[in-house]
Protein backbone atom coordinates (compact mmCIF):
# COMPACT_ATOMS: atom_id res chain seq x y z
CA UNK A 1 0.00 0.00 0.00
CA UNK A 2 1.16 3.10 -1.15
CA UNK A 3 0.09 7.16 -2.01
CA UNK A 4 1.07 9.15 -4.68
CA UNK A 5 0.01 12.48 -5.06
CA UNK A 6 -0.12 14.66 -8.60
CA UNK A 7 -1.77 17.95 -10.14
CA UNK A 8 -3.77 18.68 -12.69
CA UNK A 9 -3.27 22.05 -14.02
CA UNK A 10 -5.72 24.07 -16.28
CA UNK A 11 -6.08 27.50 -17.76
CA UNK A 12 -9.62 28.06 -17.88
CA UNK A 13 -12.07 30.03 -20.09
CA UNK A 14 -13.91 32.90 -18.98
CA UNK A 15 -17.22 33.05 -16.66
CA UNK A 16 -18.74 29.58 -16.12
CA UNK A 17 -17.11 26.76 -18.21
CA UNK A 18 -16.95 22.77 -17.98
CA UNK A 19 -13.58 20.91 -18.35
CA UNK A 20 -13.63 16.73 -18.73
CA UNK A 21 -10.10 15.78 -16.67
CA UNK A 22 -11.07 12.13 -17.06
CA UNK A 23 -8.60 11.88 -19.68
CA UNK A 24 -5.37 13.74 -16.90
CA UNK A 25 -6.96 11.06 -14.17
CA UNK A 26 -6.39 7.95 -16.52
CA UNK A 27 -3.25 9.23 -17.59
CA UNK A 28 -1.95 9.54 -13.78
CA UNK A 29 -3.52 5.59 -13.38
CA UNK A 30 -1.30 5.08 -16.29
CA UNK A 31 1.86 6.62 -15.06
CA UNK A 32 1.60 5.72 -11.30
CA UNK A 33 0.74 1.98 -12.21
CA UNK A 34 -1.79 1.74 -9.72
CA UNK A 35 -3.53 -1.28 -9.87
CA UNK A 36 -6.30 -1.70 -7.07
CA UNK A 37 -7.12 0.97 -4.60
CA UNK A 38 -8.55 4.52 -4.68
CA UNK A 39 -8.25 7.83 -6.89
CA UNK A 40 -9.04 11.03 -4.45
CA UNK A 41 -10.03 14.30 -6.77
CA UNK A 42 -10.14 17.19 -5.00
CA UNK A 43 -11.25 20.86 -5.90
CA UNK A 44 -8.99 23.28 -4.53
CA UNK A 45 -10.33 26.70 -4.94
CA UNK A 46 -13.87 28.11 -3.40
CA UNK A 47 -15.21 28.63 -6.91
CA UNK A 48 -14.51 25.66 -8.86
CA UNK A 49 -16.10 22.46 -8.11
CA UNK A 50 -16.39 18.48 -9.20
CA UNK A 51 -19.21 16.74 -10.80
CA UNK A 52 -19.29 13.18 -11.91
CA UNK A 53 -21.60 12.90 -15.34
CA UNK A 54 -21.92 11.99 -18.62
CA UNK A 55 -19.48 14.94 -20.48
CA UNK A 56 -22.29 15.46 -23.74
CA UNK A 57 -21.46 18.73 -24.78
CA UNK A 58 -25.48 19.92 -25.29
CA UNK A 59 -26.16 18.43 -21.99
CA UNK A 60 -23.06 21.01 -20.59
CA UNK A 61 -25.23 24.01 -21.85
CA UNK A 62 -28.40 22.57 -20.14
CA UNK A 63 -26.20 22.46 -16.73
CA UNK A 64 -24.81 26.11 -17.33
CA UNK A 65 -28.36 27.30 -17.67
CA UNK A 66 -29.47 25.00 -14.70
CA UNK A 67 -27.00 26.65 -12.39
CA UNK A 68 -27.40 29.90 -13.58
CA UNK A 69 -31.37 29.66 -12.33
CA UNK A 70 -30.37 28.41 -8.82
CA UNK A 71 -27.97 30.66 -8.19
CA UNK A 72 -28.17 33.70 -10.83
CA UNK A 73 -25.37 35.98 -11.74
CA UNK A 74 -27.43 39.01 -11.21
CA UNK A 75 -28.86 38.51 -8.12
CA UNK A 76 -28.77 40.79 -5.11
CA UNK A 77 -26.07 39.22 -2.56
CA UNK A 78 -24.07 40.57 0.30
CA UNK A 79 -20.82 38.82 -0.84
CA UNK A 80 -20.86 41.34 -3.33
CA UNK A 81 -21.17 44.39 -1.58
CA UNK A 82 -17.44 44.52 -1.80
CA UNK A 83 -17.32 47.93 -0.38
CA UNK A 84 -18.24 46.87 3.15
CA UNK A 85 -15.92 43.97 3.13
CA UNK A 86 -12.64 44.09 4.93
CA UNK A 87 -8.92 43.37 3.54
CA UNK A 88 -10.00 42.52 -0.05
CA UNK A 89 -7.54 42.52 -2.76
CA UNK A 90 -8.31 45.45 -5.28
CA UNK A 91 -9.45 42.83 -7.88
CA UNK A 92 -11.55 41.13 -5.86
CA UNK A 93 -14.45 39.77 -8.29
CA UNK A 94 -18.31 40.00 -7.54
CA UNK A 95 -18.96 36.24 -7.80
CA UNK A 96 -21.24 34.71 -4.73
CA UNK A 97 -22.93 33.46 -7.59
CA UNK A 98 -19.77 30.97 -7.56
CA UNK A 99 -19.63 29.81 -4.74
CA UNK A 100 -22.99 29.00 -3.74
CA UNK A 101 -22.97 26.35 -7.65
CA UNK A 102 -19.72 25.29 -6.02
CA UNK A 103 -21.41 24.00 -3.15
CA UNK A 104 -24.45 22.70 -4.62
CA UNK A 105 -21.69 20.46 -6.79
CA UNK A 106 -18.68 18.93 -5.50
CA UNK A 107 -15.44 19.19 -3.62
CA UNK A 108 -14.38 15.95 -3.03
CA UNK A 109 -14.89 12.33 -5.08
CA UNK A 110 -13.16 9.24 -4.96
CA UNK A 111 -13.58 6.95 -7.71
CA UNK A 112 -12.31 3.42 -6.91
CA UNK A 113 -9.49 1.81 -9.12
CA UNK A 114 -10.12 -1.81 -10.02
CA UNK A 115 -7.41 -3.70 -11.73
CA UNK A 116 -4.96 -0.98 -13.24
CA UNK A 117 -8.42 0.94 -14.10
CA UNK A 118 -10.88 3.56 -12.35
CA UNK A 119 -13.96 1.70 -12.07
CA UNK A 120 -16.22 4.14 -13.85
CA UNK A 121 -19.38 3.28 -15.55
CA UNK A 122 -19.65 3.85 -19.39
CA UNK A 123 -20.91 7.53 -19.70
CA UNK A 124 -19.34 8.67 -16.80
CA UNK A 125 -16.45 11.69 -17.25
CA UNK A 126 -14.65 13.37 -14.27
CA UNK A 127 -15.69 17.47 -14.95
CA UNK A 128 -14.16 20.64 -13.32
CA UNK A 129 -16.20 23.07 -13.10
CA UNK A 130 -14.76 26.66 -13.56
CA UNK A 131 -17.89 28.88 -12.30
CA UNK A 132 -15.27 32.32 -11.94
CA UNK A 133 -12.92 31.80 -14.60
CA UNK A 134 -10.69 32.56 -16.42
CA UNK A 135 -7.84 31.46 -13.98
CA UNK A 136 -5.16 29.06 -13.58
CA UNK A 137 -6.17 26.30 -11.57
CA UNK A 138 -5.64 23.29 -10.10
CA UNK A 139 -7.22 19.67 -9.06
CA UNK A 140 -5.28 17.52 -6.69
CA UNK A 141 -5.40 13.81 -7.21
CA UNK A 142 -4.33 11.38 -4.41
CA UNK A 143 -4.33 7.80 -5.68
CA UNK A 144 -3.34 5.29 -2.75
CA UNK A 145 -3.54 1.05 -3.06
CA UNK A 146 -1.53 -0.93 -4.63
CA UNK A 147 1.18 -0.33 -7.27
CA UNK A 148 2.85 -2.35 -9.66
CA UNK A 149 6.23 -0.97 -8.30
CA UNK A 150 7.04 1.72 -5.92
CA UNK A 151 6.36 5.54 -6.99
CA UNK A 152 7.88 8.49 -5.92
CA UNK A 153 5.27 10.55 -3.28
CA UNK A 154 5.46 13.63 -5.24
CA UNK A 155 4.30 17.18 -4.99
CA UNK A 156 6.69 17.26 -2.54
CA UNK A 157 6.20 21.45 -2.68
CA UNK A 158 2.22 21.66 -1.96
CA UNK A 159 1.78 24.57 -0.02
CA UNK A 160 -1.00 23.09 2.71
CA UNK A 161 -2.65 24.61 5.70
CA UNK B 1 -4.33 -3.54 5.47
CA UNK B 2 -6.25 -4.49 2.50
CA UNK B 3 -8.82 -3.75 -0.30
CA UNK B 4 -11.89 -5.82 -0.82
CA UNK B 5 -14.56 -4.83 -3.97
CA UNK B 6 -18.05 -5.93 -3.69
CA UNK B 7 -20.91 -4.85 -5.86
CA UNK B 8 -24.15 -4.10 -5.22
CA UNK B 9 -27.11 -5.06 -7.96
CA UNK B 10 -30.62 -3.79 -8.49
CA UNK B 11 -33.48 -4.03 -10.70
CA UNK B 12 -35.35 -0.51 -10.39
CA UNK B 13 -38.33 0.86 -11.24
CA UNK B 14 -40.18 3.86 -13.28
CA UNK B 15 -38.90 6.99 -13.18
CA UNK B 16 -37.68 8.50 -10.32
CA UNK B 17 -37.80 5.84 -6.91
CA UNK B 18 -35.34 5.76 -3.57
CA UNK B 19 -33.60 2.83 -2.63
CA UNK B 20 -32.43 2.27 1.03
CA UNK B 21 -29.29 -0.16 0.70
CA UNK B 22 -27.89 0.35 4.14
CA UNK B 23 -28.83 -3.46 4.09
CA UNK B 24 -26.80 -4.81 1.34
CA UNK B 25 -23.84 -2.63 2.85
CA UNK B 26 -24.45 -4.06 6.54
CA UNK B 27 -24.11 -7.56 4.67
CA UNK B 28 -21.00 -6.46 2.78
CA UNK B 29 -19.56 -5.24 6.30
CA UNK B 30 -20.26 -8.53 7.62
CA UNK B 31 -19.70 -10.98 5.23
CA UNK B 32 -15.96 -9.37 5.05
CA UNK B 33 -15.38 -8.99 8.56
CA UNK B 34 -13.73 -5.44 8.11
CA UNK B 35 -13.31 -4.44 11.39
CA UNK B 36 -11.73 -0.55 10.72
CA UNK B 37 -11.43 1.52 7.80
CA UNK B 38 -13.71 2.87 4.92
CA UNK B 39 -16.44 2.17 2.98
CA UNK B 40 -16.57 4.04 -0.64
CA UNK B 41 -19.90 3.82 -2.22
CA UNK B 42 -19.93 5.01 -6.02
CA UNK B 43 -22.42 4.76 -8.21
CA UNK B 44 -21.50 3.40 -11.70
CA UNK B 45 -24.30 5.62 -13.60
CA UNK B 46 -24.92 8.54 -14.97
CA UNK B 47 -28.92 8.78 -14.11
CA UNK B 48 -28.29 7.40 -10.97
CA UNK B 49 -27.11 9.22 -7.77
CA UNK B 50 -26.57 8.63 -3.56
CA UNK B 51 -27.14 10.42 -0.68
CA UNK B 52 -26.92 9.32 2.93
CA UNK B 53 -30.17 10.63 4.91
CA UNK B 54 -33.44 9.79 7.22
CA UNK B 55 -34.98 6.89 4.52
CA UNK B 56 -38.81 8.14 5.90
CA UNK B 57 -41.19 7.34 2.96
CA UNK B 58 -43.39 10.47 3.71
CA UNK B 59 -39.54 12.23 3.22
CA UNK B 60 -38.80 10.66 0.00
CA UNK B 61 -42.29 11.91 -1.48
CA UNK B 62 -40.98 15.42 -0.34
CA UNK B 63 -37.54 14.70 -2.04
CA UNK B 64 -39.54 13.56 -5.68
CA UNK B 65 -40.88 16.58 -5.32
CA UNK B 66 -38.08 18.81 -4.83
CA UNK B 67 -36.02 17.40 -7.19
CA UNK B 68 -38.64 17.84 -9.79
CA UNK B 69 -39.28 21.73 -8.38
CA UNK B 70 -35.34 21.93 -9.09
CA UNK B 71 -35.34 20.01 -13.00
CA UNK B 72 -38.81 19.75 -13.73
CA UNK B 73 -39.06 17.05 -16.46
CA UNK B 74 -40.90 19.06 -18.79
CA UNK B 75 -38.31 21.67 -18.90
CA UNK B 76 -36.53 22.35 -22.53
CA UNK B 77 -33.54 21.03 -22.49
CA UNK B 78 -30.64 20.68 -25.11
CA UNK B 79 -29.69 17.24 -24.14
CA UNK B 80 -33.19 15.91 -24.99
CA UNK B 81 -32.80 17.36 -29.09
CA UNK B 82 -32.23 13.77 -29.68
CA UNK B 83 -32.36 14.56 -33.81
CA UNK B 84 -29.36 17.04 -32.80
CA UNK B 85 -27.19 14.44 -31.00
CA UNK B 86 -24.36 12.29 -33.13
CA UNK B 87 -24.11 8.76 -32.77
CA UNK B 88 -27.15 7.58 -29.72
CA UNK B 89 -28.70 4.21 -29.59
CA UNK B 90 -32.50 4.21 -30.64
CA UNK B 91 -33.69 3.46 -27.35
CA UNK B 92 -32.36 7.14 -26.06
CA UNK B 93 -34.46 8.42 -23.58
CA UNK B 94 -35.04 11.93 -22.70
CA UNK B 95 -33.36 12.73 -19.29
CA UNK B 96 -32.22 15.52 -19.30
CA UNK B 97 -33.64 16.14 -15.96
CA UNK B 98 -32.12 13.25 -14.68
CA UNK B 99 -28.91 14.06 -15.06
CA UNK B 100 -29.32 17.33 -13.41
CA UNK B 101 -30.68 15.68 -10.40
CA UNK B 102 -28.04 13.06 -10.27
CA UNK B 103 -25.63 16.49 -10.16
CA UNK B 104 -27.24 17.91 -7.43
CA UNK B 105 -27.12 14.52 -4.98
CA UNK B 106 -23.88 12.76 -4.76
CA UNK B 107 -21.92 10.03 -6.74
CA UNK B 108 -19.39 9.00 -4.29
CA UNK B 109 -20.13 8.47 -0.37
CA UNK B 110 -17.49 7.20 2.16
CA UNK B 111 -18.47 5.79 5.60
CA UNK B 112 -16.24 5.37 8.29
CA UNK B 113 -16.07 1.61 9.50
CA UNK B 114 -14.97 1.24 13.59
CA UNK B 115 -15.23 -1.36 15.60
CA UNK B 116 -16.66 -3.60 12.55
CA UNK B 117 -19.46 -1.49 11.67
CA UNK B 118 -20.33 1.89 9.90
CA UNK B 119 -20.15 4.16 11.74
CA UNK B 120 -23.44 5.74 10.33
CA UNK B 121 -25.88 8.05 12.49
CA UNK B 122 -28.98 7.02 14.35
CA UNK B 123 -31.22 7.92 11.49
CA UNK B 124 -29.04 8.06 8.81
CA UNK B 125 -29.15 5.24 5.54
CA UNK B 126 -27.25 4.65 2.52
CA UNK B 127 -29.76 6.06 -0.50
CA UNK B 128 -29.52 5.06 -4.25
CA UNK B 129 -31.59 7.42 -6.24
CA UNK B 130 -33.17 5.65 -9.33
CA UNK B 131 -33.38 9.09 -11.50
CA UNK B 132 -34.09 7.45 -14.60
CA UNK B 133 -35.68 3.74 -14.61
CA UNK B 134 -36.72 1.05 -14.82
CA UNK B 135 -33.37 -0.04 -15.03
CA UNK B 136 -30.33 -2.74 -13.89
CA UNK B 137 -27.89 -0.70 -11.85
CA UNK B 138 -25.24 -1.45 -10.05
CA UNK B 139 -23.41 0.38 -7.10
CA UNK B 140 -19.34 0.11 -6.72
CA UNK B 141 -18.81 -0.84 -2.80
CA UNK B 142 -15.07 -0.83 -2.00
CA UNK B 143 -14.06 -1.23 1.59
CA UNK B 144 -10.64 -1.06 2.81
CA UNK B 145 -8.99 -0.83 6.20
CA UNK B 146 -8.16 -3.92 8.76
CA UNK B 147 -10.03 -7.31 8.07
CA UNK B 148 -10.72 -10.24 10.65
CA UNK B 149 -8.81 -12.39 8.32
CA UNK B 150 -7.35 -12.43 4.82
CA UNK B 151 -10.09 -12.19 1.77
CA UNK B 152 -10.46 -12.04 -1.97
CA UNK B 153 -9.47 -8.58 -3.54
CA UNK B 154 -13.00 -9.24 -5.62
CA UNK B 155 -14.95 -8.35 -8.68
CA UNK B 156 -12.09 -9.62 -10.97
CA UNK B 157 -14.10 -9.12 -13.72
CA UNK B 158 -14.77 -5.76 -13.28
CA UNK B 159 -15.10 -3.52 -16.59
CA UNK B 160 -13.64 -0.19 -16.15
CA UNK B 161 -12.01 2.74 -18.03
CA UNK C 1 0.23 2.77 7.27
CA UNK C 2 -2.63 3.28 10.13
CA UNK C 3 -6.22 4.54 10.69
CA UNK C 4 -6.97 6.94 13.52
CA UNK C 5 -10.31 7.45 14.63
CA UNK C 6 -11.03 11.07 16.06
CA UNK C 7 -14.58 12.98 16.64
CA UNK C 8 -15.76 16.77 16.75
CA UNK C 9 -18.13 18.14 18.70
CA UNK C 10 -20.34 20.98 18.61
CA UNK C 11 -23.55 22.91 20.58
CA UNK C 12 -25.32 24.52 17.96
CA UNK C 13 -27.16 27.57 17.58
CA UNK C 14 -31.01 28.12 16.39
CA UNK C 15 -32.14 27.23 12.72
CA UNK C 16 -29.36 27.53 10.47
CA UNK C 17 -26.19 28.06 11.74
CA UNK C 18 -22.70 27.76 9.78
CA UNK C 19 -19.48 26.85 11.48
CA UNK C 20 -15.96 26.82 10.44
CA UNK C 21 -14.87 23.29 11.19
CA UNK C 22 -11.29 23.56 9.67
CA UNK C 23 -9.54 24.90 12.98
CA UNK C 24 -10.25 21.58 14.67
CA UNK C 25 -9.90 19.55 12.12
CA UNK C 26 -6.50 21.09 11.53
CA UNK C 27 -5.92 20.27 15.46
CA UNK C 28 -6.55 16.80 14.54
CA UNK C 29 -3.65 16.88 11.90
CA UNK C 30 -1.35 17.95 14.59
CA UNK C 31 -2.08 15.83 17.45
CA UNK C 32 -2.01 12.54 15.41
CA UNK C 33 1.41 13.55 13.49
CA UNK C 34 -0.35 12.58 10.25
CA UNK C 35 2.34 13.10 7.48
CA UNK C 36 0.59 12.07 4.48
CA UNK C 37 -2.80 10.67 3.85
CA UNK C 38 -6.34 11.19 4.26
CA UNK C 39 -8.71 13.03 6.42
CA UNK C 40 -12.29 11.86 6.31
CA UNK C 41 -14.97 14.28 7.09
CA UNK C 42 -18.30 12.78 7.97
CA UNK C 43 -21.59 14.33 9.14
CA UNK C 44 -23.38 11.86 11.37
CA UNK C 45 -26.96 13.32 11.56
CA UNK C 46 -29.60 13.81 8.66
CA UNK C 47 -29.73 17.41 9.36
CA UNK C 48 -26.44 18.48 9.48
CA UNK C 49 -23.86 19.05 6.32
CA UNK C 50 -20.84 19.58 5.08
CA UNK C 51 -18.93 21.86 2.34
CA UNK C 52 -16.23 23.20 1.54
CA UNK C 53 -15.74 26.79 0.68
CA UNK C 54 -14.73 29.87 1.82
CA UNK C 55 -15.98 30.64 5.38
CA UNK C 56 -16.66 34.85 4.57
CA UNK C 57 -19.46 36.32 7.09
CA UNK C 58 -21.60 37.89 4.04
CA UNK C 59 -21.63 34.61 1.95
CA UNK C 60 -22.83 32.73 4.63
CA UNK C 61 -25.66 34.93 4.86
CA UNK C 62 -26.00 34.84 1.06
CA UNK C 63 -25.59 30.88 1.73
CA UNK C 64 -29.03 30.77 4.14
CA UNK C 65 -31.17 32.85 1.75
CA UNK C 66 -29.74 30.59 -1.02
CA UNK C 67 -30.58 27.40 1.11
CA UNK C 68 -33.89 28.81 1.73
CA UNK C 69 -35.07 29.58 -1.26
CA UNK C 70 -34.70 26.26 -2.41
CA UNK C 71 -36.45 24.44 0.31
CA UNK C 72 -38.36 26.49 1.86
CA UNK C 73 -39.14 26.47 5.75
CA UNK C 74 -42.58 27.02 5.23
CA UNK C 75 -43.10 24.99 2.37
CA UNK C 76 -45.60 22.34 2.39
CA UNK C 77 -43.81 18.75 2.88
CA UNK C 78 -45.30 15.09 3.83
CA UNK C 79 -42.86 14.64 6.15
CA UNK C 80 -43.97 17.41 8.21
CA UNK C 81 -47.27 15.79 9.02
CA UNK C 82 -46.27 14.45 12.03
CA UNK C 83 -49.86 13.02 13.29
CA UNK C 84 -49.62 10.80 9.68
CA UNK C 85 -45.99 9.35 10.61
CA UNK C 86 -46.00 5.98 13.22
CA UNK C 87 -43.60 5.88 15.95
CA UNK C 88 -42.04 8.99 15.78
CA UNK C 89 -40.58 11.28 19.70
CA UNK C 90 -43.50 13.50 21.13
CA UNK C 91 -40.71 16.32 20.66
CA UNK C 92 -39.97 15.45 16.50
CA UNK C 93 -39.85 18.64 15.04
CA UNK C 94 -41.33 19.82 11.24
CA UNK C 95 -37.99 19.94 9.84
CA UNK C 96 -38.81 18.34 5.95
CA UNK C 97 -36.67 21.80 4.58
CA UNK C 98 -33.33 20.53 6.81
CA UNK C 99 -33.37 17.04 5.44
CA UNK C 100 -33.99 18.63 1.81
CA UNK C 101 -31.04 21.40 2.13
CA UNK C 102 -28.29 18.91 3.48
CA UNK C 103 -28.97 16.63 0.94
CA UNK C 104 -28.39 19.64 -1.62
CA UNK C 105 -24.96 19.70 0.40
CA UNK C 106 -22.79 16.64 1.54
CA UNK C 107 -22.12 14.47 4.09
CA UNK C 108 -18.44 12.67 3.37
CA UNK C 109 -16.08 15.17 2.46
CA UNK C 110 -12.16 13.26 1.88
CA UNK C 111 -8.89 16.23 2.09
CA UNK C 112 -5.87 15.22 1.06
CA UNK C 113 -2.51 15.23 3.62
CA UNK C 114 0.50 15.95 1.93
CA UNK C 115 3.49 16.71 4.64
CA UNK C 116 1.97 17.43 7.76
CA UNK C 117 -0.62 19.99 6.32
CA UNK C 118 -4.21 19.74 5.08
CA UNK C 119 -4.13 20.28 1.27
CA UNK C 120 -6.87 22.57 1.24
CA UNK C 121 -6.45 25.69 -1.09
CA UNK C 122 -5.88 29.26 0.43
CA UNK C 123 -9.79 30.13 1.02
CA UNK C 124 -10.92 26.81 1.91
CA UNK C 125 -12.29 25.89 4.97
CA UNK C 126 -14.65 22.68 5.88
CA UNK C 127 -17.95 23.77 7.11
CA UNK C 128 -20.49 21.87 8.92
CA UNK C 129 -23.77 23.23 8.47
CA UNK C 130 -26.57 23.23 11.25
CA UNK C 131 -30.11 23.00 9.80
CA UNK C 132 -32.16 22.54 12.32
CA UNK C 133 -30.85 23.73 15.67
CA UNK C 134 -29.89 23.66 18.39
CA UNK C 135 -28.72 20.34 19.03
CA UNK C 136 -25.77 18.57 20.60
CA UNK C 137 -23.50 17.65 17.06
CA UNK C 138 -20.60 15.13 16.20
CA UNK C 139 -18.52 15.09 12.89
CA UNK C 140 -16.75 11.68 12.42
CA UNK C 141 -13.32 12.31 12.09
CA UNK C 142 -10.55 9.72 10.20
CA UNK C 143 -6.97 10.06 9.68
CA UNK C 144 -5.69 7.57 7.80
CA UNK C 145 -2.17 7.36 6.37
CA UNK C 146 1.74 7.61 7.33
CA UNK C 147 1.98 9.04 10.78
CA UNK C 148 5.11 10.12 12.80
CA UNK C 149 4.74 7.64 15.22
CA UNK C 150 2.31 4.32 16.36
CA UNK C 151 -0.88 6.40 17.64
CA UNK C 152 -4.15 4.71 19.15
CA UNK C 153 -7.19 4.46 16.74
CA UNK C 154 -9.34 6.13 18.76
CA UNK C 155 -12.96 6.02 19.48
CA UNK C 156 -13.81 2.85 20.53
CA UNK C 157 -16.83 3.47 22.21
CA UNK C 158 -18.20 4.44 19.07
CA UNK C 159 -22.06 3.48 18.76
CA UNK C 160 -22.36 2.52 14.89
CA UNK C 161 -24.80 0.74 12.72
Amino acid sequence: MQIVNRSIELETATGIEIYDITPQIKAIVKETGIQNGQALIFSRHTTTALAINEFEPRLMDDLKVYLRKLAPETGSYKHNDLHLRPNIPPDEPMNAHSHLMAMTLSTSEVIPIANGKLALGTYQSVMLFELDGPRKRSVFCQMWGEFKERRQLGVEQWRGR
